[in-house]
Formats: C-alpha cells, sequence, structure tokens
C-alpha cells in the first residue's frame, strides 16, 4: 500500500525495483559524453524507417525490448506498457504498442513523461495492479521541430536559448520485486505558468515547476538537498538551470548547492555538439535515465537521485493563440535498495 | 491492494466509490435524448472563449467543478487529476490543470480516455496513493474537425461513416470510501489494429480493440453478457457497434443479446440530428457515463455497467503517411456498490 506524507508526496513502503532498464539514440547522441551509456546506437536519425514519426516509434519498441531483455524477463510477463511521447496524439507510443501489442495506458506530461510513466508504473506494481510493468518514452528531433516549430527545410536560426531535442528513446522494466535500483516515493506536478510565452525558451517555462516539484518534495518528506547525491531536473537546460537555481533561493529559501544535474545538460557535448541551451525532449531524460543513470543506482556509485522529469505545455498552435507556456515537473525518488529489506 | 485475475483483469476489492460526476455540452448536445442529464449547458461552442481550443479547457475545467461540488467535497481535497483529450499535445487538460492548479497526471487515450482515467482513479485510490481524485475528459466538435479533418470553412461533405465529435466533458470524483456507485474492476485494453485506413470510419477502426476487451473481460472474470444489465461501449456509432457484434461472435463466440449499448448511439438523436453514424470524441462517452449512467447507478435503476471506452489512434498526420488506425478499448466495471459492504 502507498502512504501519502505532507500534502502531496506519495511513499512506496515495497519500493517497487527497476529490474532492467534501456536507452536508445543515434549517432548525435552517441557523439555525447553518455555515448557509451546508450543499449543501442541507430546510425541516422531515420532508423531505417520511412518518416521521422515511424522511426521514433521504433527507437521506442527497440527501448522496450532492450529493458525487457536486460531485465532478464520476457516480454509475455509484461502485464502494461506505461508511455507517452510529444508526437500529436502521442503516435511514437500507439504505433510501439501496437507492435508490441501489450495492455496500454498512454500518457501525456511532454517532456516530463518518463518521471510520470516510472511514478504511475511504481505505484501500480506497489499496490498488486501489475507485477510487472514498462515505462517509456521518446522523442525525435525532426518530428518534433516539423510538428512545434519550423519545417527543417526552413533552416530556421535557433536562437540561444532554444534547446535540441533528443532522438532517443528509454525504458524500464518496474517490478514488484528482484534486484535493481528502487523507486521509494513519487509526486506528481501542479501546473505552474510564470507567463512565458517564447516557445524557444522551453528552460524558463519548465523552471517554475521544478523548483515548485523540489520545494514541495523536500518540505513534505523533511530532507534537504543534502540528503540526495543528485536532484536530477529533466530537460531545463543551461538557462532553465539557472533559473531553476533563482527561483528555489528566492522564492521557496532552498539551496540546491552542488546536487543539482540536468539531463538536458549531460546528453550532449554543450562545446563540441551545436546543441545551444541543451536537450530537451522526453527522450533526453528517458535515455540520460534509463542509461546513466539507473546503472550507476545498480552499482551503487549513486545512491540517492530524485528525479524531476520538466514537460512544457504548449502545442503548435497555443502560442499563436497567444497561450503563455505552462511547465509540470513530476518527481520520483530513486534509490539503490541499500535502506530497503 | 488490487488483485489481478485471469490474463488482464485488475480487481479492486475495496471498490473505490465515485462520490460525485458532472458532465456539460453545448444547446448541440441538450437538445439530444440526454439533455435533461447535463449538469450544464453551454449556449454555443465557443464557450464565452476566444478559441475552440481555450472553448474545450472551459468545458472541462466546470466539468471538474461541477464534479467536486456534487460530489460534496472541497477543491483543496483533490489530490491528483487524471485526464487527458484530443487535442494536439492535450491542451485542453493542460490548461484547465493549470487553471485548477490541482497536480496532474496527464493521460493519453484517445476517446478511450473516460474509462482510462477512472481505471487509473480507481487504482491510485484503491492503493492509497491518493484519497480523493477526479477523473476527467473532453473534445469539441470544431477543434476536432480543424486538426484531424478539414478546416470548417472548406464545408466538406461527411461521409455517412462519420460520427459527430461531442462538444462536451465529463468529470468524476473517486474517493476511497463514501457512498455511490464504485468501480470493481478494470482492464488496460491493448493496441489492436485490423488494417483500417478510412480516417472518416473511426466506429470500424474501434470495434476490434472493444470486441478483444470485452471477449478478455468476460474469459477473466468467468462471466457472460447476461451477468451485466449493460455493456456500454464509448463510442462506436451505427458502423462499429454492428461490426462489434459481428466480430465477438465470429472471433470470440460471444453474443451480446439486447445487453449492449453505445455512448455515441445515446447522446444524440440519430434521426432529428445530423450526426450520420453517431456521436465520437472523448467528450461522449464522458458526458453519457458522467451524466445518465453514474445517475442510475447511483439510484439503482442500473446496478452493473461495463464501461468500455474505445479510442481510434490516428494523428492529423499519421493516415498520410499510409499508416492505418489502430483502435484500443479500457473497461471499468461500475456497480451500483450493493455487493459491497
Amino acid at each position: 500500500m502507498a502512504k501519502r506524507i505532507g500534502s502531496d508526496v506519495i511513499c512506496l513502503p515495497n519500493a517497487p525495483v527497476v529490474r532492467g532498464a534501456a536507452a536508445v539514440g543515434t549517432s548525435m547522441e552517441a557523439k555525447g559524453p553518455l555515448g557509451a551509456e546508450l543499449d543501442h546506437v541507430f546510425r541516422d536519425a531515420k532508423v531505417g524507417a520511412e518518416t521521422w514519426e515511424q522511426a521514433e516509434s521504433r527507437l521506442q519498441s527497440e527501448a522496450v525490448r532492450l529493458a525487457i531483455r536486460n531485465a532478464g524477463t520476457t516480454h509475455d510477463a509484461v502485464q502494461l506498457l506505461l508511455g507517452g511521447d510529444l508526437l500529436n496524439q502521442c503516435m511514437a507510443t500507439s504505433f510501439s504498442a501496437r507492435d508490441l501489442h501489450l495492455p496500454l495506458a498512454g500518457l501525456y506530461g511532454a517532456c516530463s513523461t518518463m518521471a510520470l510513466s516510472l511514478a504511475l508504473a511504481a505505484l501500480l506494481t506497489e499496490c498488486g495492479a501489475v507485477q510487472t510493468a514498462v515505462a517509456c518514452t521518446s522523442s525525435h528531433f525532426c518530428a518534433a521541430e516539423k510538428q512545434f516549430r519550423m519545417p527543417l527545410e526552413y533552416g530556421g536560426q535557433r536562437p540561444p536559448t532554444a534547446q535540441w531535442t533528443a532522438t532517443a528513446s528509454g525504458a524500464a522494466v518496474v517490478c514488484a520485486d528482484g534486484r535493481g535500483p528502487r523507486i521509494e516515493a513519487a509526486l506528481f506536478g501542479r501546473v505552474e505558468d510564470y507567463g512565458v510565452r517564447d516557445s524557444a525558451n522551453m528552460g524558463a517555462a519548465m523552471a517554475p515547476a521544478a523548483a515548485s516539484t523540489i520545494a514541495t518534495f523536500l518540505r513534505d518528506t523533511n530532507t534537504q538537498p543534502r540528503d540526495y547525491d543528485m536532484i536530477l531536473t529533466g530537460d531545463l537546460g543551461s538557462v532553465g538551470s539557472r533559473l531553476l537555481e533563482e527561483l528555489l533561493e528566492k522564492e521557496h529559501g532552498v539551496r540546491l548547492g552542488g546536487v543539482h544535474a540536468d539531463c538536458g545538460l549531460m546528453l550532449y557535448d554543450g562545446k563540441a555538439q551545436d546543441v545551444h541551451a541543451g536537450g530537451s525532449g522526453c527522450g533526453c531524460s528517458a535515455a540520460v535515465v534509463c542509461g546513466y543513470i539507473l546503472r550507476r543506482l545498480r552499482e551503487g556509485t549513486l545512491r540517492r537521485v530524485l528525479f524531476v522529469g520538466t514537460g512544457a505545455l504548449l502545442s503548435g498552435v497555443s502560442p499563436l493563440q497567444g497561450e503563455t507556456v505552462p511547465g509540470v515537473a513530476h518527481a520520483v525518488l530513486l534509490t539503490n535498495g541499500e535502506g530497503q529489506a
């Protein structure tokens, strides 16, 4: 049974296990500092498909397939797939779920989807609804640019605040028992809106939600940043990360110290790769968490990571209709399971 | 604790309670046979907003507000909002969740979203993750036509298989205890693809998923259609409903008898209103279930309803890329709670 503490945190006394995970990307992601952490690298963004959308779906199917293999379990043992993506009507996930033919709970959390899917997978496992669930998400640079911003052929100049949507996917197999990193708590974020209107500055749009979620998690659990090896945001990038630190200090009296890291600043080499303010997209945090982070937790070189997935809530239409870009951030507490029996 | 039976059904021994619900629509929905079941009717499709997308968001906020009032609870008591919609990037839900400022688990289940959100709300309530959750969804005729098919101004002719996307929303407050209809079981559907390519024939695209979900539910629970007062599909319409009966009989050996009903055939007057094969959209089944059905369960004139939300998985782009339109169907067993302590 799950247990609520404080206003918004949900504790999982049985702490479901991430028995295996996998991250996939393309040569662009392989050139980044975490390239060696990818379970599979596709040569180019087409991934052997005819369209970018179908390519993204293949990324996701492959990540799920490899995660199941890494978990040492079988396709038939998986009782639920929890996933979503950035494409209109979550097409990457829908077609991947068709090909996998697993029961599907479709999600939409924009770039926070990896945290949202891990949270729900853990809760449903904790409560006995499923024994084995797969949490997954993906994104694709070309599909996202075309859909949210400009046709690639237009060759529009990207401002310095822009981020690079990862062409990547991550999947994690969450089980009621077994060996591996554990999910000890979860928090579903509230939508925060500070009135950002620039759809090329997603870091600023998401920072308030990340600040609110982190502050709430620390307050509800009566912990401080130093109680974590890492407080890991999804894809704030360089602009959003600076704003996060400012907001946490000014509005919540929280100093992150050296404990903050951001998947958007980890996936690519900010100097050698032309990604401007950093990586982004559902696949960015998915690849970093399902590759690097969960591996370090398994090895014990990381012990407590508060993963805060961050999502900017916009469509191709909403900014043109004068809407602001609110953000949402969901958190899961990942541990190496040492505190557990 | 939830309990799995058979291959895919999840039983909820504590059977969370739908303590209150609300359905809203516009004058078009009010003219239908269930018009009197709506908790609020907006005069026109603009709902006082400047755009159709913002109008849909208002529909959803109002449905949630009224559901909370009808449940006799308060906004502050709600610990999680579970919802999604058909708009690109689920904008109706995102902006409604911003205005409500409640923790959000964003979902995507196309027109099956009401069943998906009820299933997850019930499971999270069952397991103690939340005491009070709101499940909600919405759709909007004008926003959906523009996004999935043609600009309204084009005045395109709709084929006889086409359905009318409801401009409506429904919300249900799910609690761990209290009085009201109960959710006794849930099933997350698998994506089924029979190769339908006509995006103006969604009933045919969804029927195989509905058939598979109903057959699996009956098999896993060892029940027959006559054990239910109603097996209620989301929005198969007249074409999909006929196909459902055929498929269930031919492929699964199940005869529905007189027990089948379809929200898409209930919301509008097929003779007097020009909706062709029936109503559709997330808001169609949401309004029928959160209005008519839950009221009848509360009164006891219905006692056992298997609600099978149906979703067609397509975007404005996927059929143009040669993709088929697969379907998904999620089920929840709604009862009047008489079998419960």
